[in-house]
């Protein structure tokens, strides 16, 4: 039996990342970049107006005092003339601003006169006011995002910004969900009274389809070896290959054998854990096993802990962790000792702070008090006590969708 | 112009619930349930094993005593007998509990003997031991999730479970995204030197697919306004339409005048907000109009602020916004007042607390700025200074993705 944080870094160390390829920009959000990105442009590419209203010389204005208007200069027009003494040009918002101009005056500081062909100035300025100098955010060849960068809707626009229609990202692996179990039924089928619906299939594909898009439920088998052996041929066509069950004591439970029969090399069977002590992690090739434990609770923590870091680096992530927050517990816990625990939990804010509270369960077989929780409550092997007003650290595994 | 508060109360009255649909379970993940959904078995569906062990009676077993096997339970299958004093069953994790029998024991606990007749129990027990209870999780005929709960891993886990396999869910609004200007170039395009790429529908798509996968990019127009006109009657098939640029003070802003020709009724037209003062809100029989500043970052918290909160309502949400956490400020801010701020700042752990600071930027204009960004930073309009060490408010836009 091995420490938890031992296991993940068994499972870390065998995710390799894959390879990257060319996406195009609308497909490319939540990829991670496989290149450095450099801008072929300058940002702003010229001065640029911040504000409607009129280009002018700082040092020229002393309010109120009116200018000649010498043009009429809108977004996506290259000015033509020179902003000299006494003059100024009209400007909007993301527009050049001319020559000989060196500030921008609000046009509610201002005052048409003459059909437009003078304007009033009733506010003073100052040199640089109101326009974004050439260059300022990014230069020309300057890196803009690097390698190994999450791409979000940010990233996805400055991308946009520098021409990038298709970028280099690296892959996403592809997953295969296999559920083990004679108890098991197909999910439209009524389950007979000492049988239960293949539940776990559907939970591990809406976890894994939250961060990568080519998932299959390759289907549930009976505990027969011949059965086992052939879907888990199949799966071992996908880079990762998650089965659920059949990885307890029981004499019953093959799917360890059959695995090491199939040439699958074992790293760990059991995990210093609560829930999913029975978490098997393999490898044949550059396929990766993860055989879960069969009750949902324990599929869906060890899902968590070990499989979506692991995809997430093979995605080319550079942190794999889950988000982990501090918060004061609410009531007491009852600690078991020596395996890590991490117990389905409430989390929500207090003040400027945050409260937890385990959920009511009735252990690793009840789903539906995972309904309930919104995070998971870590108890670490040295705690001995955990007292209602104690801080605590919780594991945030739904971003912070907090109740 | 009115307040942010009160803009996103408009834009949430306006914003209606869609009809539900039905929807496979495969692909129900992210949406709103819109039935009740109650469970037609037991959970447990029977007393079952939570351990590979032996069934006993607890009263019986008085260690180390020897006990006969009388059957082999394993999951799947009904058992056929009934323990009775001095007896025993074996079994493994899953499955059902014998009649007769009230406790498990661990397998650890036991030693076979006589050809695995007979099992020798070297600890004692108590009743109800290692037993999950039939219905002790949900009865038959309980609602196991309501109406409006949003479907995660672990609800589609239940719903599995109790045959769900098809589920009643909101429908998702379809999303139509154009942006405005003479200055855009599409993205494949080298831009002239008083030019920029229309970056803003790339970044809006990524927001809106964050949530959301009916969103279609419908172009760039130019300041026309027979164009525009022709885009925004196509745009208005969709659900929601969203333009930026084209709404600040600028004569060549085109789209407000143009949305009131075609009918749109505009609510708000300005906004006491920084970045973001011209954001224009209006309907057309049951389709919502957008239009946002052209300058990136406004069009980004923008969409933040009002688009989202609005798409996750027709999804039938039951709370629309971002998740608010309190962190100490590390640097001083200038408050420029009268508007509410929300500026692109950097969240992260410091202790068991957070800290937070600006993202340099230069302004609106600044998209770069905002991939140094995992959350905005809220100065409310009463607020006249924030000094290093303040707890302030900030808005995670990106789940809890911390750096």
């Amino acid at each position: 039996m091995i420490s938890v944080d031992k296991a993940l870094q068994i499972v870390l160390k065998n995710g390799k990342r894959l390879l990257p390829k060319k996406v195009k920009l609308e497909n490319a959000a939540g990829l991670c970049l496989a290149e450095d990105i450099k801008s072929d442009l300058n940002m702003p590419p010229f001065n640029r107006s911040a504000m409607d209203g009129y280009a002018v010389i700082a040092s020229d204005i002393n309010p109120p005092v009116d200018l000649e208007v010498i043009e009429n200069i809108r977004a996506g027009y290259n000015p033509k003339k020179k902003v000299g003494r006494g003059q100024s040009a009209k400007i909007m918002t993301g527009s050049v601003v001319p020559k000989g101009a060196d500030a921008v005056i609000k046009v509610e500081e201002t005052k048409p006169l003459d059909n437009d062909r003078k304007v009033r100035i009733l506010k003073g300025t100052k040199k640089g006011a109101n326009i974004a100098r050439k260059g300022e955010d990014v230069r020309v060849g300057n890196v803009v995002l690097r390698k190994g960068t999450r791409i979000r809707a940010q990233e996805a626009g400055i991308l946009a910004a520098v021409g990038a229609g298709n970028v280099k990202a690296y892959s996403t692996p592809s997953i295969g969900i296999i559920s083990t179990g004679d108890e098991l039924v197909e999910i439209t089928r009524k389950p007979k009274p000492w049988q239960i619906r293949n539940s776990n299939s559907y939970s591990l594909a809406a976890q894994a389809r939250q961060i990568v898009p080519d998932v299959e439920i390759l289907g549930r088998v009976n505990d027969n070896e011949k059965e086992i052996m052939k879907l888990i041929k199949r799966g071992l066509r996908k880079d990762i290959l998650i089965l659920s069950g059949g990885v307890s004591m029981g004499e019953f439970d093959l799917v360890g054998g059959v695995l090491q029969d199939i040439g699958v090399k074992i790293f760990f069977e059991k995990v210093a854990l609560r829930p999913g002590k029975p978490t098997v992690f393999g490898k044949k090739g550059d396929k990766l096993v993860f055989a879960l434990p069969g009750n949902p609770v324990s599929t869906f923590v060890t899902f968590e802990l070990f499989v979506k870091p692991c995809i997430k680096k093979m995605m080319g992530f550079t942190s794999y962790g889950h988000p982990i927050m501090h918060a004061e517990l609410e009531r007491e816990i009852k600690i078991r000792k020596k395996r890590r625990e991490y117990r389905p939990a409430l989390l929500s804010q207090a003040g400027s702070g945050w409260k937890v509270s385990l959920v009511d369960w009735h252990g690793s077989g009840d789903l539906f008090s995972t309904t309930k929780a919104n995070c998971l409550l870590i108890v670490r092997e040295s705690v001995e006590k955990l007292n209602a007003g104690d801080m605590v650290e919780v594991m945030l595994i739904d971003g912070l969708n907090v109740f």
